[in-house]
Parts: structure tokens; C-alpha cells; sequence
């Protein structure tokens, strides 16, 4: 099944598009945790992480349809990290969730292809495929262009995965080389138009593509503009929480029918607990609860239900 | 001591500034090495890359100044492959090599730093700071913008190590974004200036910053333009060999003393032997003596010996 209706049959069964994002930082773990592995080496660190994050994804689970793996923690623990954030995506796609793998690879050629067959169904060995990380999705910046973006789509496409492109990001400083003004429009609205024409070459049954636009719940009226622009592409929209960005920002990401955008939350979510708190995977329950609360009032995600 | 000073001095050292690219590829590797350890599973093949980098590592070491490591090809034999870049890692340095991690690596705020600091020192903690890549330099995509090169221009300040911006990428897409013109200038003008503007920041003795800046070799006059626009950047020329550019293609990618570049050869080097070949380590090494007795022919690199 192609990703975009993987994705929007997951939506419509959890009635919401809320991601979790996993970024787990060491001082931020729960007490009992950060006691339990002590963290005086990396692989001990990686054990908290993965203990924490494994957690957050059983309490998280019944409730939202997408993980979001923040590449950089686990690649912070070294090669014992690199293992704990496979052993993670596993756990997270046994119990039924779509799992997005934010990593930002980019590269040439057949070097593209290396990073995408391990982010998607795996190396092409001899005949078999060994996976590796085997996500749903990756996240891949196109400063390299066409022939840098394409071995990500072939190899996503072959398995049914998707691919979100970093269009438009949530950070103060992006505005450097993005906002740059090539015939009258920003680089980042040319990076909007390849995304879309990329969208349109693999659309599913609910009419999005397996190619999306990462775009940042920062900058409200960019979004509006850009859904226009890109009107079948799913948005992975960061920046929904910590970052700044109030669920009602996130609204101009969706289309009217509820579908067309995924919103993650990270630390508002995975770290909305006293560090001593015993009760710590009620409270990340209770943060998840609300976040989708908040998404379904301030947002089309509210109509899902009745269509 | 800062970065382009330890680098100026490894170039001064051997009288070259080639180096050698590790980006191994099992059914590339030598025939004794595959039957050895057999390719059946993910870890077979990193411990294949081991033996074959790790005995290429042996070889250039004498000859070359820098070693530059892919990591596409590592991460695609999972958390086993990430272990043997680390070693590998480890031993260029241990042989007085200046190690290059290519990654690409691109975030924002706290999740740059996290790629950053295991990128150069190691990750800080109660403390201590643990080492994750330990490399001398780090490859970086500037597609997010200020903040998000500015922490890896902190961790690597911190550390006397060096950040290589991806400015002109060799691959024949390239264009689709770097080529845009805004203001007269194509983007990959712009991101120059913003090179530029940090490695101006942080001069070593040698008149060179600790930011440098990937530009393919495959567009010579391109190559011209930027070493005008950029005085004070060391370039890092991939391209030169497999990829189609010739020695003189490089030529302009250095200053008049013969420093300011370093070119890049991955395949036409390590790969530089028939498959069955038993000898494969000293037609690695006359194939290194061929390329830098060609850059010194075509380069102002042969002047570096005159100094």
C-alpha cells in the first residue's frame, strides 16, 4: 500500500495526526532512570535512552499514529546508540505505528542510495535484503538537488515508504540561504514546487503523494502559502509545542478534510513531568491527551472523525 | 592549535594535500576479503569493510596527509557499521592522519550541537566529555541556515577542529536549488559569502579558517570563481578521479603556495585493482603515488616542496 494511505488509514484510526517526537536528552530522564543506568559511559546513557524512549512508546501507542526518532541523540551515544534507535524503530513498528526517522541525509548517486535502502526496507545483498533501520519515512534536505533527492524516492518508493524534504524550517536562522529571492519567489517556495512536482509522480488512493515538505509551525502565513502551493504533499510540521508554535498555527497545514499534515511535539510532550515524578508515564498520557485535544479543536484534524 | 594550521603542516609534511576516500562497497572489495568473511549478514560485510579499510589506512598512511570516510557506506551495515567507522576512525588518527567525517550532517540548535559534539570532542556529560567520532572535520549542509551551522562551528572551535560547508555539490543535478540566482549570484554564491564570512572568524597561522567548503571539481571555472569569492576558505574538491574531474580540473581550487585545497579520490584509488588481485594493497599504493605525482604536476600543490 502506498505510504501516503498507510499514513492516512493510521490518522483515521487514532483521530489524530499528533506525532511524538522521541529526542531524549540525558538530563531531562526521569529520576529513576538517570539512577538506574548511572550514565557514566555512552552505552549506559544509550540504556537510559532506551528504556525511556521504550516507555514513551508503549504509553504513547494507543493514542497516536506516528513516532518521530530524533536521529542526532542516538547517534550522541555512538554505535550502542545507533543499536538502541533500531531496536526502537522495531518496537515502535511491532505495536502499529508509523515510524518517522528524522536524520536529514542527504548525499550523491549511489551514496544516496546507501543512506535510503538502510532508512527504508534495507541493503540489497547478494540477492537478499538485510534492513537497518527500516522507517516509514525519512527526513532529507535537497540543498544537493535533483539527482541527490531522486535515489531517496526510487529506493522509499520500493517499499512503500515516504520521504519528507526539509522545505521550510522552524529555526530564527533559516532565513539565510531559504528566504533568498530567485524570481520573485523565496528558494525555499522552488524547493515547495520540486517537492510538488516529486508528490504528483506516486499518489495514493486519498490523493497525497509519498514525497512530503517539512515545514515549520514558526511561520503561519508561509504555511498557508505553501499548502496552496504544494496541494499533495503531507507536511511533517515541527516546531508544535517547545518551539513556539500554538496548535491553531498548525491549522493552514491541513487540508479541509482533516488529512494532509502530521504535527509533532517532542519535548511538550515527552518531557511534561517533574524529573522526580514516579507518576512520569501518566503525565506524558496526559500531555499526549491534551496536545490532541488542542489539535482537534484548533484545527481540520477535528473533522476526521466525521468523514 | 587550530585546524587549517594542523592540516597546512600533515600537507607540508607529506608534500601533498590527496586525500583518500574510504567509501567501501562489498562487491568492490578484494576477492580474498569477501570470500574471508563471507557477506551474509550486515556485520559480515562491516567486518569485511574493516579488514579493507583498515589495510587501505595502512597503506596511505605514509604517503597521504587526510583521510575522508563516507559514512553512508558504514551506516549501511547498521550499528556494527557505525562501530567499524569509529575504529577506523580511531586508527587514521593513531597513524597521524587528519581524519575527515563525511556525513553531511544538518539540524537545528541543541540538535546540531548533539551531531557536532560527536562529530569532534565527544558529548558532554557530568563533566567529562565522552568521544563518539572524534574526527578531525565534519562535511555540513547549510540548506537551514545560521543557527543551524553555528553549533557546529562551536564544537568544533572548542575542539581545533574543522567544519567543510557542502557549497557546489559535483553531481550533474547540482542546479536544481544551488544554481537559483538571487541578486545576480546563484545561491551557491551566497552560501559562499556566508563561508566566507566564518572562516574569517577563526584565522590559523597559515592565513586559513576553520571553515572550509565542498566544491565539486567537475565544474573547473565555477572552482575559479569560488577560490576569488572565498580567500580565507580551505576547499575540500571531491570529484577529482572516478567522479570525471581531471588533476588540472582542481588546479584553481588552490592558492599560489600550494595550500588552501584538499582533493579528494575515493574509487580511483582504493578500488585501483582487479578483483582476484593478490597484490592488491601495492596497486593501491602506485595508484596513490600517480594521483599526487599528478596533482603536483597540474596543481600549484608542486610548488609546496619550493616553500
Amino acid at each position: 500500500m502506498p505510504f501516503a494511505d498507510r499514513l492516512a488509514d493510521a490518522v483515521r484510526l487514532k483521530n489524530t495526526a499528533l506525532c511524538v517526537g522521541l529526542d531524549p536528552r540525558w538530563e531531562s530522564l526521569p529520576r529513576a532512570i538517570r539512577e538506574r543506568h548511572g550514565g557514566a559511559t555512552l552505552a549506559a546513557v544509550a540504556a537510559g535512552y532506551e528504556e525511556f524512549c521504550g516507555r514513551v512508546v508503549d504509553v504513547v501507542a494507543p493514542l497516536v499514529p506516528v513516532v518521530k526518532l530524533q536521529s542526532a541523540f542516538f547517534e550522541a551515544c555512538g554505535p550502542e546508540g545507533m543499536a538502541v534507535q533500531q531496536r526502537l524503530l522495531d518496537q515502535a513498528r511491532a505495536r502499529g505505528l508509523i515510524t518517522i526517522l528524522d536524520a536529514k541525509r542527504n548525499d550523491i548517486a549511489s551514496t544516496a542510495t546507501a543512506y535510503a535502502d538502510a532508512a527504508f526496507a534495507g541493503v540489497r545483498l547478494g540477492g537478499r535484503t538485510l534492513p537497518v533501520w527500516d522507517a516509514d519515512a525519512l527526513t532529507v534536505n535537497p540543498y544537493l538537488g535533483r539527482d541527490a533527492v531522486e535515489p531517496f524516492l526510487q529506493s522509499a518508493r520500493a517499499a512503500g515508504r515516504g520521504v519528507f524534504i526539509l522545505v521550510r524550517t522552524s529555526n530564527p536562522g533559516a532565513g539565510l540561504f531559504q528566504d533568498l529571492l530567485c524570481d520573485g519567489q523565496p528558494v525555499y517556495e522552488h524547493v515547495a514546487a520540486a517537492v510538488n512536482n516529486w508528490a504528483g509522480e506516486n499518489l495514493g488512493k486519498c490523493g497525497l503523494g509519498d514525497v512530503g515538505a517539512v515545514v515549520g509551525a514558526t511561520y503561519p502565513a508561509e504555511l498557508e502559502r505553501l499548502r496552496q502551493l504544494l496541494p499533495q504533499a503531507i507536511f511533517l510540521v515541527p516546531g508544535f509545542g517547545a518551539q513556539g508554535g500554538s496548535a491553531r498555527d498548525t491549522a493552514a497545514a491541513f487540508l479541509p478534510n482533516g488529512l494532509g499534515a502530521v504535527v509533532n511535539s517532542s519535548r511538550g510532550i515527552i518531557f511534561a513531568f517533574e524529573k522526580d515524578s514516579s507518576t512520569w508515564e501518566e503525565e506524558i498520557a496526559l500531555a499526549t491527551r491534551v496536545a490532541i485535544d488542542l489539535l482537534a479543536r484548533e484545527t481540520p484534524m477535528g473533522r476526521l472523525g466525521r468523514a
